[in-house]
């Protein structure tokens, strides 16, 4: 059986923030990655298309460092909507990030066909800005651990109109 | 005019090694990204879909850190390639990298429509160890920037057929 997120921070962005490749509700052709609260760490799961190979049987880092990249973003944005007072699922507007930065080392060849597994630890460095240190695991197997500095998004990649 | 790289080191990977989703030619699906020598630097174009989205108008970061990426690996093969003697185009199988780890600095927001520029700078650190520092250029503002290690494919990712 496969485990799920239920609530998650990705389906409560206003429409104008939803079509994030990796992890926008709203792009068709995306991966739609969904990062909700696993007790006190976020949780994003996912498994890999066929097609994202490194080397047959093996997951593409790039998609590893896609997962890494939009859990960390998301993982922010839950922990903010908890300091405001506000969780997943109660239907209010959670801020959104952005990438600063991202880190991703490569420990392991991750197998293909089973799900990733994405475990944040969320830390504030000043209310706009987030450390998310995050472990991918397959079949319970450490593979990559990544960091991410994500900051509330800058005006400049508001909608013109 | 779009600028093209004539001689590419993925044009030269074994088959098995040519599936990859970032640049893999035997990946249906994928990116298809190619990495040339230009002079003592390297260099991989590459223009996102349409999908490829953060917000609209602007580039995924996820795309952006598969681009450093392989274009990282497939730097680090042209330059131990040069220095065992050869120069894609040739005909010779060129050595196949993996990344160790993967570091991207986000520093602008990255404009749809256009072709992105990667170009690398490789340095060896030790015959089987290779870094890489990559810059993301868009209309010629740089947008990215990022390090790879690259290693030579250990034999755990070789088919075991």
């Amino acid at each position: 059986m496969e485990e799920k997120v239920v609530n998650a921070i990705q389906d409560e962005y206003p429409d104008d923030f939803a079509w994030c490749y990796g992890c926008g509700r709203l792009n068709e052709k995306g991966h739609h990655f969904r990062t909700g609260w696993q007790g006190e760490q976020t949780v994003t799961i996912y498994t890999p298309r066929p097609e994202h190979t490194a080397i047959p049987g093996f997951v593409y880092g790039g998609l590893l460092a896609s997962l890494i990249d939009c859990h960390g973003t998301g993982s922010a944005a839950l922990a903010l909507h908890r300091k405001n007072g506000y969780e997943p699922g109660d239907g209010t507007a959670p801020p959104r990030f952005v990438t600063a930065s991202l880190n991703v080392q490569f420990l392991k060849p991750t197998p293909q066909g089973v799900p990733l597994k994405a475990i944040g630890t969320v830390e504030e460095i000043h209310p706009k800005k987030w450390r998310v240190q995050t472990e991918v695991y397959a079949n319970d197997v450490l593979c990559a651990q990544g960091e991410v500095i994500a900051v509330v998004m800058p005006k400049t990649f508001l909608p013109s109109s």
